[in-house]
């Protein structure tokens, strides 16, 4: 124990990747969810691989020493339990590796929509050749709700291919570079109707919780497509289920629902507008190995440290877009605790209060 | 009969539209397939609309008056009988309409097949939520075979996404705007090896027949797609068909076959790898409209004796894309006969030859 930084690791089935130089610095201890309050018993540093793990609530009676938490995911609903929020940990996602596959699903998803590949598909099932025209997506017009890092990716993407792209956020806009114009998420229902494509990558918080709602999902166009890749409980299913049942609603293309894995009595699986598909949007690729180097870096930074990107605003459940900066700079008084930076040589100091 | 040009037009089973301007100039008869020689009998003009009709080499005879033919398709393989092209009628086709939905037809197939919606969409009929990952077509490698107006708009669809685009043609080129370089379709199996994506958008002539053959799909990459918006017989089916059932290629989206309507015990209707689709990619939105709109504008320009867009090289089999201007010419100087040009009190005098 020669004051080298200890970082915990939450394995889960897939086994972590990538700590090689993490090593060089750090004590690594590598558990799974049941030795979790031994690995964190002295650490610095959490490293949440297990993204989805609901571990550890139950071991934070042993996090005391803790002073940085880096999930290797996008969204923190699952993750931000009253202790958390309220110890000034800091929490950094895994902010930008999945703004590439998330902003290509959507795009592939309206293209999916538009061109009936679902139908069609159930066709080819069939052996039948089954003619049916499609639509374009240039000159259609697109809602993107959440303005993070992951909804301003998928707006250049689908402007980039000439579908009229606006934004819905916390707060309205007049002019945002990438969206022109962002709406105030509290008013879709009296916005959504404008739109072709209603398009939710927005985190889950208790701010966003069923945003689409009852309301909202029936203000849509007939002729309008839901696409979330946000979470589930962004949505009321039940309003959802009940337009599409209806044929009031020309489809929906959902990775995310209220309950995962969705449970096979749910109609969602056999409405024949709609693509389920298994909360896979955000992993494509080398996406894993993107993970693992974005710990790596981080951990680097933290070493020196330097202000951490991805730092979570625990109070609104997420990272602040427009406020990134600030983020950083708060990161950057907690790692310093007493004023003081952090060396290799001077981990073991209590984080303050 | 006071001079007025007559204008053939074969309707088929869609309803023809959009020919109000074109009857204040010209007598317009309709005709199904049956009618097509009385209507043939001292027409000018000749509106192929329903554009997969085999009808006009038996009505040939009665086209001695006729100067121009118009049919409301891309593809001219099924039309270019050899009474028609060693005549010197000029044929102009639906050039540039079917560009944008083909194009997103082409990124949709990619992103279809990159996400892994084809599967996906096959476990969601078993309500099985079976998770896979996606891969990315940012910085993937497409081959686009065909640099006419549908390749063109396609690679430039592709390139705005971020994929890195070649393209491949009658002859190659160093740098072309639209592809960068362009590779000789000849080459084919030696190309292919480098690319993720084989995207078919070739017309179907002698020189363009089996071009996929089974070298070329034996040549494709283990991990690649072939995508088929041309024409089936540009492709060895049979060489297909083995590469996909071993799984030595990933995957195949298809448009178009060499017996339309697919045969139901073709096996590509089973092979989970691929996405059948009933030659459908060029049709969306108001297609029918632009098609009306094209030909009306086409009539137009002809009654004034303005060049027409859009005129096949029947020798070539298509509209040859760098040559588009020579090709207006020609007709500029068909369709001005003994060198007048024509006007609307003109029309009846004997085309030349």
């Amino acid at each position: 124990m020669t004051g080298r930084p200890v970082v915990a690791v939450l394995e889960g089935a897939t086994p972590v990747r990538g700590l090689e130089r993490v090593a060089e610095v750090a004590e690594i201890r590598v558990a799974q969810a049941a030795g979790l309050p031994a690995a964190l018993d002295g650490a610095d540093v959490l490293y949440l691989w297990d993204y989805f793990s609901g571990a550890l609530p139950a071991a934070w009676h042993a996090a005391g020493s803790l002073r940085w938490l880096h999930v290797a995911a996008a969204g923190v609903d699952r993750l931000l339990f009253p202790g958390l929020v309220a110890s000034d940990v800091v929490v950094t996602n895994a902010h930008g590796i999945f703004d590439q596959p998330m902003a290509e699903y959507v795009l592939g998803a309206m293209l999916h929509a538009a061109k009936g590949f679902g139908p069609l598909r159930d066709s080819q099932r069939e052996a039948r050749w089954a003619w049916r025209e499609g639509r374009n997506i240039a000159g259609s017009r697109a809602l993107v709700v959440g303005t993070g890092s992951i909804g301003r990716h998928t707006a250049r993407l689908l402007r980039a291919v000439g579908v009229r792209v606006e934004g819905a956020g916390r707060v309205a806009l007049e002019h945002d570079d990438d969206f022109g114009r962002v709406h105030a998420s509290a008013e879709l229902a009296r916005v959504v109707p404008g739109f072709d494509w209603v398009v939710l990558v927005a985190p889950l918080t208790p701010a966003t919780e069923n945003m689409m709602g009852a309301e909202a999902i029936g203000a849509m166009r007939s002729s309008a497509v839901l696409i979330n890749v946000g979470r589930g409980r962004l949505v009321d299913e039940a309003a959802l289920i009940g337009r599409l049942r209806a044929g009031t609603l020309a489809g929906a293309v959902l990775d995310t629902f209220a309950v995962e894995p969705l449970p096979p009595e749910n109609p969602l699986w056999s409405l024949p507008t709609v693509l389920v598909t298994p909360h896979m949007a955000s992993n494509a690729d080398s996406w894993l190995d993107d993970l693992a180097a974005q710990f790596e870096r981080n951990f680097l930074l933290w070493v020196e440290g330097r202000p951490l990107p991805g730092v979570v605003d625990k109070a609104l459940g997420y990272v602040p877009s427009g406020r990134r900066r600030e983020g950083l700079a708060s990161a950057r008084e907690v790692l310093a605790g007493g004023g003081a930076r952090h060396t290799p040589g001077d981990w073991r100091r209590p984080r303050g209060g």
